[in-house]
């Protein structure tokens, strides 16, 4: 099943995507309106709203085109991204294979949906794209095996983490260039685990720019798999439904191409990764700086 | 005015603290029953909020030690830390000065509210304290000047910015060492900005350990001052009313000690800026790790 939520009257709906067309989960008796709410009902809760929505009536349905998107979860408790984990991604910016995945958090108005601008702030022209993995968090996890961390999985989405890298290396942590307004991408849909090979691997990941491939590696080369990374994180933390955490990029960022390719307003950059989908924005100016 | 929140029928609802009383913000006509609400009401309406309190009859009022407190914003948008901000500190943790802040960032999961205990995890005995001042950001705060920042506050609490220093330093980037669950407190209550002096400086802030003050300085001595901070920070992200900013710790940490002390089960950390407040918890174990 592919969830995603559209913004209608001022306020996210979630729904369930059915080729071009989208169930709203508002027409389905006896299900919360609520991506998070929706999330939570694990996996069992999800097949029958995939059998519900498969079932809804024509009239029900509304064009996918008709519709704008917003972010598939609009406010995830918590956003958690593994800095370094593809060794060409490590190698390229002089950093060794890490045995302990560097984590770093984005705050919620770092991020924007699909099809939404992504902005460049205008203190900075070190604007860089990364491809990404997202895993969404379907259970309340804590200190959880590898074994068992895929049972905590509801589904994964696309991420673009997206990093003003000269405010990135503006002190030892990289929060700053990490968290600037609606740098970030997530979406357009939370495709179900059920769809996709066990912790979403090995699957083609690539990014584009203006429609040129810049980075593209699979999801099998990442250090820390995806129960791997749940196991690690969960012993710190609680992870809870409707999380995210973002796996990291594969080589071919911008700031260590040669020469360097960063995003400007009106550049277009896609992040695809095989039996997920496609995640498109466009750059613009942010009008925060006038 | 002194703003908190308590714990009734599962959920958590504010309420304005008089001496040994605290009046329920439900008890009082035209005021939101939500922390968050009542923060983004502003100045105006806070001023409002603190002339009806004082208006509410014996009947609306109850005991304080008869209610069991929460974190006085029980979901903040966002918590954000500054890792470095008084020069002793930098100096006892071997790190030059900053010209730019060292920022990290929390997530909910990992604090707890006044009283209630703070989590040693069985992973690490590296648990350590730091006593910090705590901003509440009162309105949507972007690219805003050092000279109306403090435009932008709704008043100050307190923060222990509690930290599992081998994690922190198990990578590059501090977060897991700063996220583990309930290891860091907040609270207890909000204290209005009107009530303190500009910026919330010069306060003296300490911190003790079972009766013993093992930090000891004042607020006049952060390398970027509450305005300063603000001025950053909003440079990158914007500030919602509710968001945290956690304005980093003096000397005296625990890791840095000779010899060193680390907070062990049973022991009692004390956090207290003069008037504000004392902010007070008990260490346990996790329970999570059976």
């Amino acid at each position: 099943m592919r969830l995603l939520s559209f913004i209608e009257n001022g306020r996210s709906a979630p729904g369930v995507r059915i080729g071009e067309e989208v169930v709203p989960v508002s027409a389905l008796a006896g299900f919360p309106d609520d991506a998070l709410a929706l999330i939570g009902m694990g996996a069992e809760g999800l097949a029958k709203l995939a059998a519900a929505a498969a079932a809804a009536p024509a009239s029900a349905r509304r064009k996918l085109s008709d519709l704008t998107l917003g972010m598939p979860i609009p406010r995830p408790g918590k956003v958690a991204c593994i800095g370094l984990n593809y060794a060409l991604h490590a190698k390229e910016g002089g950093n060794p294979i890490p045995d302990y995945p560097a984590m770093f958090l984005r705050v919620q108005t770092s991020l924007v949906g699909p099809d939404q601008p992504m902005l460049r702030p205008k203190v900075s022209d070190k604007f860089d794209y990364e491809a990404e993995l997202a895993i969404i968090i379907g259970k309340r996890a804590r200190c959880v095996s590898q074994a068992d961390a895929l049972d905590y999985v509801a589904g994964y989405s696309l991420f673009n983490d997206g990093s003003i890298r000269d405010y990135q290396r503006k002190s030892t942590q990289w929060t700053m260039g990490k968290n600037f307004d609606a740098t970030g991408a997530f979406g357009p849909e939370i495709v179900t685990a059920d769809e996709l090979p066990p912790g979403a691997a090995p699957l083609r990941i690539c990014a584009r720019v203006d429609g040129q491939t810049v980075q593209d590696s699979t999801t099998g080369d990442m250090i820390f798999s995806v129960a791997r990374a749940i196991e690690i994180i969960s012993e710190v933390m609680t992870l809870e439904p409707g999380d995210v955490i973002a796996t990291g990029t594969p080589s071919g960022v911008g700031y260590a191409r040669k020469p360097p390719l960063f995003l400007a307003p009106g550049k277009v950059v896609e992040i695809e990764v095989e039996g997920i989908g496609v995640l498109r924005n466009t750059i613009a100016d942010d009008p925060a700086f006038g």
